[in-house]
């Protein structure tokens, strides 16, 4: 048996997210396995670093694969991306070491999240934008991120209420803003349900004025949901990369 | 009557082109008529400042419209855009002097063509960019630009064999990387039918090192269409902006 990992891209506009559902076909898991099954004759299973939801992007979401035999690498590549769909792509395969597993292998998680803040919204991005019209202080908004960088409890920022454990380490929160355009990238050991979302409707809030930059640290402080801001849409996110030592 | 100026914005993928074609409603003139007549009661002709092919995209094509009575602007295009596909936005409604024609009127235009050159199409920019998966040579191509712009006879540079006049005058070709993305701009009079992506064609020809620069201006000299390069895909091209004195 060899493991390997598995580099993914995808644009998530028509998926279920990437979580395999039954026989559905709409989801990225789904499709990389019947994928896997038509070039290998192996029915694998495909093992995601994690979930993305319904309409979540994907520039480098990684996956773990068992396979009974040896492959090329770049063969199986091709291979499987002459059976994907344009908007899901294999980048790279490589052999790893027997044990590495996606998920639990994974030390880290970069995600990113763009707002089109224009009075209209862009034809172009609309698909992997949130729009949003308003001016956003951009300082605000970095001001409340360094409430939300560092290690804590981010119960108030997830809407699963049973998560085992809370505590998860954010190392950096970045903003930039290019013309119309702002790009908040967020990078840390690992992100709860909705977390990357919630956090950014609460920094869109900041940013608007509908919220001040000490009440992320509230949100922190109480674990309460409903201190923090809301649930900004899908379609603005992108799980960018997926760190291993 | 009052005449305006509407300036537009359209992802083209999924459209027949600009113009209005009988029956079809896949023009996005044909889609602008019909939200006119349902917004003011009146079926009046969109004019647009020339047709982009179908598949062809536009960040600020321009129209003029005719209409009996006075419109209030911004109400007019917030009523507009309700009636208006997602991949169509009217950005601006100008009023403007009779006699305006957005063709007629027009000194100058500006496209830009996108190209991917990564090894596989990156998912996002599919729709937007040509994946062309080759190293490119700027410079040479640059070169290459260098004997395509200043006024000629552009009859080696379009599909259409019967056109009154084929001199127009590039002011610029600005060709720039930025990792795996290559945008060629062309700031001209005007451009004969496919010419911009005849030009775009015979430039990644060059870039790619199928074609010396020099062979650039031999399809100019010879006027024979079969000196000049492929006919670059529809989807990397924007009509960027239409210029006005």
């Amino acid at each position: 048996m060899r493991t390997y990992k598995l580099t993914i891209s995808y644009d998530g506009t028509r998926y279920q997210g990437w979580q395999r559902q039954g026989n559905t076909e709409n989801t990225i898991q789904g499709i990389l396995e019947d994928a896997v099954l038509k070039v290998t004759g192996y029915r694998a299973e495909v093992n995601g670093s994690g979930r993305t939801d319904a309409g979540v992007h994907a520039r480098g979401q990684t996956a773990s694969i068992v396979l009974p035999g040896k492959i090329g690498e770049d063969d199986f590549t091709a291979k499987i991306n002459d059976r994907l769909p344009p908007d899901i792509r294999l980048l790279q395969t490589e052999l790893v070491k027997n044990g590495f597993h996606a998920r639990k292998s994974a030390v880290g998680k970069v995600y990113e999240y763009c707002i089109d803040t224009g009075e209209k919204p862009d034809v172009f991005t609309r698909r992997f934008c949130y729009h949003f019209p308003h001016v956003l202080d951009l300082d605000a908004m970095r001001k409340a991120a360094g409430y939300l960088t560092g290690t804590h409890e981010y119960a108030g920022y997830t809407d699963k209420k049973d998560e085992k454990s809370t505590q998860r380490t954010i190392y950096d929160i970045m903003i930039s803003g290019q013309g119309r355009r702002v790009v908040i990238e967020y990078d840390g050991t690992g992100f709860l349900y909705h977390m990357v979302r919630i956090l950014t409707g609460t920094l869109l809030e900041v940013g608007s004025g509908q919220r001040k930059p000490e009440e992320a640290a509230e949100a922190l402080r109480t674990k309460d949901r409903l201190q923090a801001g809301f649930l900004a849409p899908a379609r603005g996110l992108f799980l960018r990369e997926v760190r291993y030592q």
